[in-house]
């Protein structure tokens, strides 16, 4: 059975935690307090040398770091991940730009008001985040006007990768009442089966 | 034949360029051009709704963006990209940690050094990306005193995505002197048949 190291407010760990529900495979959870600084111990860095969360133990030697590479990892051969190579590569392109153009706005700024309690020393940052966001926000909801997913029509783990932090968005200041093909995909993810909300506790 | 849309001094554009040449791939080259605009036209948005470079289109309907993702496409049944599952999410893992941890240190420190001269407004920004460029650093030099590559003991497309921001980061003021190992591996990089030096203009 896998061992995975995360937070349950993190959307990064969601993101693992909702495919192992999707995928109905059971796991060992152990929870990482960043705050109290778990993830800075030599202990941690020996699971993850860039000592960030999450991360999923295979066995007692091998570890396997960021969100995105271990939904690829897990999903292989499962209906989440394409077969076709484009499709695959589209899977990555929406994941880098999960990473790249929207966790840094949207998951940074639900940090700064989730777990710091928005302190005035952070406010300039956070309100620097709203820009970014919304134009990550923007390029998804003209990409869904297209396409019932991200990458074609049915559920991949592109579409896990950015509903993560997409969903929690309001928590960092974001208001998505404007973006309707966002919404509607939304509520394509919530009714699947074995769907499971933020956070999951196991 | 491939296009392929890049900004010759972008280390994102060139870790595919590399790639090619690694593969001794010939492609068509269109210059693009940040600073005056030509990502934010409504003609580029149809090859990237995202706007930015480099984009790789594989016909005229079919194109592909973030780089990274475009290297897994076109470095997939080649040395560049192993089969074993974990040593494919292993690349993953790397690529992910150099889009999250290191380009947006890294990259964006010699951006500003580079292509805007560092102006007055823009030198706290710069100041401000030297701590996070100098841990991705450490982290990768860990790695490497470990191990050749990133990955194994052979190149993949996880070392070509770090080399190529890492090499040039001295035009982000970045002192590498420091890294033996990564040092050492720029070498190996470096000696590889058909490898090509920045700025790769075909």
């Amino acid at each position: 059975m896998y061992t995975l190291y995360g937070d349950a407010l993190s959307g990064n760990c969601y993101k693992v935690q909702l495919l192992m529900a999707l995928l109905d495979m059971e796991y060992h959870w152990v929870a990482v307090d960043i705050l109290a600084g778990d993830t800075q111990t030599s202990t941690f860095k020996q699971l993850n040398v860039n000592q960030k969360i999450p991360v999923l133990a295979l066995n007692d030697q091998q570890t396997l770091a960021e969100s995105n590479a271990i939904l690829n990892y897990l999903a292989e051969g499962s209906i989440y991940l394409p077969d076709n190579p484009l499709d695959r590569a589209k899977v990555l392109q929406w994941q880098f730009f999960e990473q790249y153009s929207h966790e840094p706005f949207i998951a940074v700024a639900r940090y700064i008001n989730k777990y710091l309690g928005l302190p005035d020393d952070k406010k300039e940052e956070y309100q620097s985040k709203q820009v970014g966001g919304y134009k990550a926000l923007a390029v998804m909801d003209e990409a869904l006007s297209h396409s019932p997913f991200l990458v074609g029509k049915t559920l991949t783990i592109a579409d896990i990768s950015l509903y993560a932090y997409t969903h929690v968005a309001h928590e960092g200041g974001f208001d998505l009442s404007a973006y309707s093909h966002i919404n509607e995909w939304m509520q394509r993810i919530e009714s699947q089966a074995r769907y499971q909300v933020l956070p999951i506790i196991p």
